[in-house]
């Protein structure tokens, strides 16, 4: 029946939408999905709460980590975007945000707001219309809004998360969210050109965001040879957490110790 | 002579392009542009080290803050996407990243490296020529990343972020980067489709990366009432601190915690 595959511990890897929630709301490029739990599967109305666990967690989590998801409609679904029969794949998708309320049946639900990948095809309208340059929930505000910063995620980051279980390697704090614990994959030598540097474990710390912002804005620098760490606000002396069989590359460090000087 | 406008106060609002650094690389929608300073104004090459002060603190600045800069080309430079003769408005940029290093000059100049903003025109090249699917300094790494979290600012954000002086309302704490302060505006009610928070100061917080990743993920909520904070890691009986004349709309308080019951 569920329509979310995935743990609480690695997020969620795919959706189908199925038109099982009266709380939905599906526009193509955006749709806010409601989560699984407490709904009588012959009338699809809530009859209970929705917890946060299982499939739930799993989007939270996707959401956390910004792990994208691979989101399928089916035939019975009550969309525009609902294919006319069987399934069909409809690309990758990010969880932009995840929260509760009291749905329309008076019990509470999960409800995940998701995004189409840049890049991704918008799903083919089933009335064939072209879908609407700006739906009514597409991007909300962007006209208004800079982007301040852009966090990135990859493979090799959740691995070293993974590896110090989100506590961050200068403070030893560890970021709590609805859905757990909350860190960032922190590249020593920036991505992409010019400065190249490698998405490998050695090249990538656990930090918090606060640290994550000062590695990345030159706010903190970490010596190549004595792992202390020198910045406004840290503490005298600080060395760098590192765990037996995370080999740092340190002459990544002594890279992004010229960085800011 | 300097092509940068702005202040490290506030950023920088605009760049003209005009050839004068040997560093510069233009690949169209990708810049890296190098800070001014030190460079001979016949020869154009480097004689001194250049300091992150004056225009190139702006931009330091604007990288910090996500603003978006106006960027003009000038006949004169060196590129194939400089006009033929005049100056050309290429629309909005975004400061990615900025870092120091030893130019070919030996000498120490900043750079910054610039993205067009999303939506905007990609410049005609002098040639006519296309421009390339993905230059070699494109979005490099994207296949293999995936956003983890994007921060957004707003004049209204600024606003906010100015009267507490990139204090975090929630812990005090005031994170150093090599260009400053740094610290983000929150919005208690989100911004856009579901939730329509609205971009008012009295819906935007000051805060540290760290509280601002658990005010949105629900790792924290605000009384409010008495503005008492309750999450992980947050001391008990922790108030918000609200400067006067910072009006806070007690409602969204309310309707945040009601996002992660």
């Amino acid at each position: 029946m569920a329509g979310i595959w995935g743990t609480g511990r690695d997020g969620a890897s795919s959706i189908v939408m199925s038109g099982g929630y009266e709380d939905d709301i599906d526009e193509g490029d955006v749709i806010v999905y409601t989560g699984h739990g407490g709904n009588d599967p012959n009338t699809r109305r809530q009859v209970a709460n929705q917890d946060l666990t299982q499939g739930n967690l799993a989007l939270a989590k996707s959401c956390d980590d910004g792990l994208p998801l691979r989101v399928t409609r089916g035939f019975r679904l009550d969309s525009p975007y609902a294919p006319e029969n069987g399934y069909r794949y409809d690309g990758l998708y990010t969880v932009e945000r995840y929260w509760s309320q009291v749905g329309r049946s008076g019990f509470k639900i999960w409800r995940y707001r998701l995004a189409l990948e840049p890049g991704e095809p918008a799903p083919p309208r089933r009335d064939g219309a072209a879908a609407a340059a700006a739906g009514t929930l597409g991007p909300a505000s962007r006209a208004e809004t800079t982007v301040q910063r852009i966090v990135r995620n990859s493979a090799v980051a959740e691995q070293v998360k993974d590896m110090y279980d989100h506590c961050c390697q200068i403070c030893g704090c560890r970021i709590q969210t609805r859905a757990g614990a909350y860190s960032e994959g922190s590249h020593i030598r920036p991505l992409g050109r010019p400065h190249d540097g490698d998405d490998v474990v050695g090249n990538v710390l656990c930090l918090c965001p606060n640290h994550h912002v000062q590695l990345d804005l030159g706010g903190l620098t970490i010596d190549p040879s004595s792992l202390v760490i020198t910045g406004n606000g840290i503490p005298s002396g600080r060395t760098l957490t590192v765990l037996p069989g995370h080999v740092i590359d340190r002459a990544q460090l002594a890279y992004h110790a010229s960085l800011f000087q």
